[in-house]
């Protein structure tokens, strides 16, 4: 592991602000080598923009994908005194001890994805502030938050997911994507883990006041972070970052995950040329979230369970496309007639 | 290998009367346990849907994908002589030697997949009659493609896919869409490998003259995929049909692959309960075809290869579905709370 490399957030926004580009020259070596593959141009469709891609991030013109890692963080949130769950915060908590026990989704689905998963709680016996009294956090403990995914992140890793479980961080979710993009809070309010109506309702008038409160402070998108996040999105951000710096490819769950990285994009723009959506999810707003992100899904299975388990799936696909890309023959190895 | 259990079509057609249902007790089982895993109830999407429907199937309230099978059936078309190709014919019978080494896209999206690929030529030396002036195949010619596909299924085989090869082909699924669902021609081809503007019209043309020329054969599914089909088209029907038989859960793939068992689906209602759409291609009219056979793709990633190379990528989801309905743990076991 390294030790962190910032120690401020100014010295968190100095390294988005310095985030390295793709390698122009391997891209155009593997839009090259796609071209002269055993099939018809473009008839992989998708998993040929992504293996284009992602050779640029690696810097490589026909990479495999063999290690990649999981992440998933966990946080509790004050809000949930506001009553904004179906589910007691207590289940932060259980979900981290089943995470170690191997019995939860992104168990299973990091073993038939091949990734390395790691568990990481942040502080669960400290809640964030309720944000509709307060900033959720200080700025030293967002920085340790971000701190925590960008030293979670292990930098031989070719592929990256980042989840989350947190009772309560929908809400958190909406609330940021309400002070990033406006609208109404009641436009980024979900069901989450299954609300009712009045649940609904509750979470979107939680939305509101909070966006009140924090007022002109959440001109800044790491002031939204830090007043509406939780220390489980905060070290999504930072794993995200560490990611690009280290020219890690990172697949991205759902609303949760995509809300807290929504923040990196807001800082610095670009910053998320790295990820690609791994899913849109049933929560209503994310559809929207990635349109926001300029970002297409590449699966629509209804999943909103969070956890990183769409971006877990969605491994399968990238390693897919790269396996071809990277393992085909070309017309001329094959002696296959190119039309 | 089984022997083939029918030797004509009018025994094919008795097995397919004959069609297995699922075991509803294993789905009602694999119900109830979803219900009580460590999730919000349906947080997992279409994975539980597939993971329920895959049980009853398997007629095990939990089991596990461990030895999917791919079948590659290749075949050549007299349609050709028409000039509805981006491709020379000879293309065929160089892709099956591109399969044979490992170096086509299947070859690798199996890999990724865990499946057994095995590859099917039939008589590629003897290509179809060119259907716009004679039915493709005689009796005898369709039973023994068929049979070509029954065979080629393992029986021990868990999850199938099937996929094709045939220059020409796409005119050929064109055509037997437009026999069994009616419409213009002009609503079922589309640009297969890549034909331009001239060669879309000239497809249209063939397939409308293929239909008049067969006129009432046509109101006979299995006469259609006689008339209008290729070998390796039968011979996936053969395989799927088998596949039945033995309740082993199938992943269509794109157009050909659909249109093909189309054949049996128009036969025999509920022939096709087995199988889910891995992905819906770029093939305009897969779209149509699928909503026709009730079926919503799993994956949309503009793909048109063939091959089965949709159903391969989708192979991976499906594992990723049994694997969290058969390995997660449930609440009790867990000691989470559930809400």
């Amino acid at each position: 592991m390294l030790t962190t490399v910032f120690s401020s957030l100014d010295e968190f926004c100095e390294i988005l602000a310095a985030f390295p580009a793709p390698d122009m020259a391997s891209r155009d070596a593997a839009k090259a080598r796609d071209a002269v593959l055993t099939k018809p141009p473009g008839a992989l469709g998708r998993l040929e923009d992504i293996a284009i891609w992602y050779a640029g991030w690696r810097a490589k013109p026909a990479p495999q994908i063999t290690n990649p890692q999981a992440l998933v963080f966990a946080g509790n949130h004050g809000v949930v005194a506001q009553g904004v769950s179906a589910f007691p915060a207590e289940v932060t908590a259980q979900m981290v001890m089943n995470f170690e026990h191997g019995g939860a989704a992104i168990n299973q689905l990091c073993k038939i994805a091949g990734a390395k998963l790691t568990v990481h709680a942040l502080d669960l016996d400290q809640p964030t502030q309720d944000f509709t009294s307060a900033p959720a956090m200080s700025e030293p403990e967002l920085v340790s938050a971000l701190a925590t995914g960008w030293n979670a992140v292990d930098s031989s890793a070719d592929l990256l997911i980042a989840g989350e479980m947190g009772i309560g961080n929908t809400t958190s979710a909406a609330a940021i994507c309400t002070a990033l993009y406006g609208g109404e809070a009641e436009d980024w309010v979900g069901r989450g883990t299954g609300v009712d109506d009045a649940g609904l309702a509750q979470k979107a008038d939680v939305v509101s006041r909070a966006i009140a409160l924090h007022g002109d402070a959440l001109a800044d998108p790491m002031q939204v972070l830090r007043c509406l996040g939780g220390r489980e999105l905060a070290a999504i951000a930072g794993a995200v970052a560490r990611a690009r710096h280290e020219r890690i490819p990172v697949i991205l769950d759902g609303f949760i995950c995509s809300a807290a990285v929504a923040t990196l994009a807001a800082s610095q723009p670009g910053a998320l040329d790295h990820c690609i959506a791994g899913h849109v999810s049933a929560e209503a707003a994310h559809a929207n979230l990635l349109k926001e992100l300029g970002k297409q899904p590449l699966l629509t299975l209804a999943m909103r369970l969070g956890e990183g388990s769409g971006a877990a799936v969605a491994i399968n696909i990238v390693k897919a496309a790269l396996a071809c890309h990277s393992g085909m023959s070309t017309f001329d190895q094959a002696g296959v007639s190119d039309g």
